[in-house]
């Protein structure tokens, strides 16, 4: 429970605006915050935000485009420190209907706008900072929901998962390069399939059916982005993506340690100890991966 | 029409074996044998050929793995020269039954059993080699059904779907290294969708849902995998690519030129019209792509 940006690693009182989209980790982020002796303003986005995951704290819920709103909430609240967290589905322009605010950091993102996920976000971090915020990664409150190196459950990887495992890596590395997806499904040195933009449990989804019956189960494996904005968008896994895995017959799940978040790491190796799947942080680069 | 091994591009009554899969192109390169002074022998691949297609000429359907009655049948039709075309989706192991050359022939192809498509055929090729035949890319037999560079129909790309074109090329690049697939879908700067074992008819069906509202359409692009055994797995179109890429929402079909065979060209480019959709033969090269 260590943000950096207090040597004692307390917040003393300071406000932490919390971006929210869906899911359970803007509570989280919220309940780590407040453990520090912080405070907390949540800008929940309408359509994607959960009201019973932020009702519990002080909270606003608005349009994405709505930048006047959100800004002037979280100056309000004396907000200095930014936490974007939860996944938003980028939406349409055509759906944004931006307030005057918003059209200004429209036109500043310009081009990124219709970019790569990593490259967007990356432009609204940037934004973000030059009104005179500082974001600041979910990870950095969030240390125990961070995928570790090594098995992490009760089972781990045989050396052909092990090897599967390091093709999936080179796999996902060369689609990062390209601003593409974070993950892909690799059975016996045949590779499944690799997510683009229909995310991790779709892509799941398919490998039920492109399964190889004649070998040992495939393996996920979950990376992010090399030189991804790890403020904004790192890799996620939590009981949904063990459960899509359970279904699709995988054998284990390898994700980056260090890097990835999982939204509750206790029912995911609970789940995973039952099942007899494997969850295990490697590193991102050549050397021995767990 | 002009396989390279007379001088005079006649076959002069040799008979060319046919190891067939599904769709309509091994009754095209029977054909065309026939046009150029040959005969064929087809083995038609059981659950794949379709009888409709090769029951014209002299054939017989085997299993797969049945290497002792495929070898047999082909030397007994006097054939030196062999054509593998028409899709064959990979097998389980358990469901060879190899008979006993197949065991053998299985021994031989080992290890790339379980690599991806490219490792598997490009040892089947050189199987086939040392079995004494030689086997010819369905292209040498069908070199209208090849795409060639430039636009093929009555649409061009325009600029902003050439930069769509850019990425793509990289990107399925990229995965060929990998020997993953042959093709991807890029809208306006964004990776929709990438394709591994589902192929590219399921990959176009999940598009749809994917595709950004508000930019100009996207545009799917296949290229051949570097380094690809090009006689045994040619990145194909037909009609039901074109379906697909307008049930999609797609502005265009993008494809190697001189590497990417079009099962029905005159089909594929008035479908094409009619919806506005382009069809552009690339180069695989940095160079300008059309």
């Amino acid at each position: 429970m260590a943000p950096e940006f207090r040597p004692d690693g307390r917040l003393h009182g300071a406000c932490v605006g919390i971006l929210a989209g869906g899911g359970p980790l803007p509570a989280q982020v919220a309940r780590a915050v407040e453990q520090a002796g912080g405070r907390v303003f949540i800008i929940g986005f309408q359509g994607f935000a959960e009201p019973g995951v932020i009702g519990h704290w002080p909270h606003r819920m608005v349009r994405l485009a709505a930048a006047g709103d959100i800004l002037s909430g979280l100056h309000a609240h004396g907000c200095r420190d930014l936490v974007l967290i939860g996944p938003v589905k980028r939406p349409s322009l055509g759906s944004l209907r931006p307030d005057a605010t918003g059209a200004r950091i429209l036109a500043r993102i310009g081009r990124a706008l219709f970019a790569g996920d990593d490259g967007l976000l990356g432009a609204i971090v940037r934004v973000l900072g030059e009104e005179g915020f500082t974001v600041r990664g979910a990870h950095e409150f969030l240390p125990g929901s961070v995928a570790r190196r090594g098995v992490l459950g009760a089972v781990g990887p045989d050396a052909s998962a092990c090897s599967d495992i390091v093709l999936g890596r080179d796999v996902v590395r060369q689609l990062g390069r390209l601003d593409i997806g974070q993950g892909c499904v690799v059975q016996g040195g045949l590779v499944l399939a690799v997510e683009a933009l229909e995310g991790t449990d779709r892509m799941l989804e398919r490998v039920g059916s492109l399964r190889q019956p004649d070998r040992p189960g495939g393996v996920l494996v979950k990376m992010a982005k090399p030189g991804q904005e790890r403020r904004a968008d790192l890799p996620t896994i939590g009981p949904r993506t063990v459960a899509g895995a359970m279904a699709a017959g995988l054998r284990g799940i390898a994700m980056e340690a260090g890097a990835t978040l999982i939204t509750d790491p206790a029912a995911c190796i609970a789940m995973a100890d039952e099942a007899g799947l494997f969850l295990a942080g490697i590193g991102s680069g050549d050397e021995k991966i767990i």
